[in-house]
């Protein structure tokens, strides 16, 4: 089963990292890194260098496809991943994506009249895209399993493990991860965070308002 | 604010990429990622590859160092890397782990009748390099901060950046992760887990029993 985890520049490296550090102990399935070019991509903050073991152009029908958000979804630069999306969803068995990455499958198409996440700064960019924004962790439309921002693609990664192969070999893979989450505040979610948290974080984002 | 986050063949991504998502989004932080040599490592199940920017020995001062662990931990490749650790903790700040990473820091005499955690599969190997083990999801003691198995790094991340820039900044930070988990099942923990599947990974571990 191959389970093709999309790469591009400025990508956020947790959205794609938490998913593949659950999917890749999944048995029986094969991960690949792909991008519009095979080779080295810096994540947001440059900091961080990824290899893409495969363009998209060698990856033409995988089982399962994730795509990985990020500060800059929404640029010219997606048009290659956008138009590759459209192409491989056509056969793919789950169409997924964490934080801004339903962005993309929204520009292509994929999530016309569809519940879906986001990133909670993105959800009237997801609405203007044709989907229709659910406040929720992990959201299931058909084979269209979205996550919420960023730390939700481990939850997702867990929830799209027990699809494809059963609830206990999701249970022993959180339990090899050992997650068992304890965050030492509250701060979340906008709906828990100190107001004034919330705002200069909605203040600071290119995915509301006028952006 | 130098934050040096160690890389290796067959180290666990998330242990690494989870705090790296936290910490380098604190103010005025700088993260750079070394390994033995610079260049692409891969992680222990070969599927994706990381690129490490600096070698150990051009990174003689970091504020903060973090190193993560992996399945391989405890192999004589280590010990160019315990090596460094020893050296470069006579000027942190803050010395820390995730997961197996402890086992790093102890063989490096760091954590010498020193509270710490580790993953839960590898309390035993833990005490016998001289520390003790504590079932935490993250342990401080003086300035050594443990972080328990894979995705504790993001708790231990949080409680890092906090301590380092303040609870508002770590607050921001959590809500930009938008990390308000969910996990879908409650099999995170050895305490919580099916006794099944806890007993199938310990009997799987080569940190455990006679291994």
């Amino acid at each position: 089963m191959q389970i093709a985890i999309v790469l591009f520049n400025r990508l956020t490296a947790l959205d794609a990292i938490g998913p593949y550090e659950v999917l890749s102990r999944v048995p029986d399935a094969e991960v690949v890194f792909v991008a519009a070019q095979a080779g080295p991509l810096r994540t947001d903050n440059g900091r961080l260098g990824l290899l893409a073991d495969a363009a998209l152009d060698e990856v033409r029908a995988p089982e399962i496809v994730l795509v990985p958000g990020g500060p800059a979804v929404g640029s010219d630069d997606d048009s290659p991943i956008v138009a590759w999306l459209r192409a491989v969803d056509a056969t793919t068995r789950w169409t997924t994506s964490v934080c801004t990455g339903s962005l993309l499958l929204a520009a292509a198409g994929l999530l016309n009249g569809r519940r879906a996440t986001s990133h909670w700064l993105a959800y009237e960019r997801l609405s203007a895209l044709g989907a229709t924004p659910v406040s929720e962790r992990v959201v299931v439309d058909g084979k269209y399993m979205t996550g919420a921002g960023v730390s939700a693609g481990i939850d997702m990664g867990l929830t799209l493990a027990a699809a494809i192969a059963g609830d206990e070999v999701a249970q022993g893979i959180q339990l090899a991860l050992e997650y068992d989450p304890r965050p030492p505040f509250g701060a979340g979610s906008p709906r828990t965070a100190p107001a004034a948290i919330v705002e200069a974080r909605r203040a600071a984002s290119r995915f509301t308002a006028a952006a």
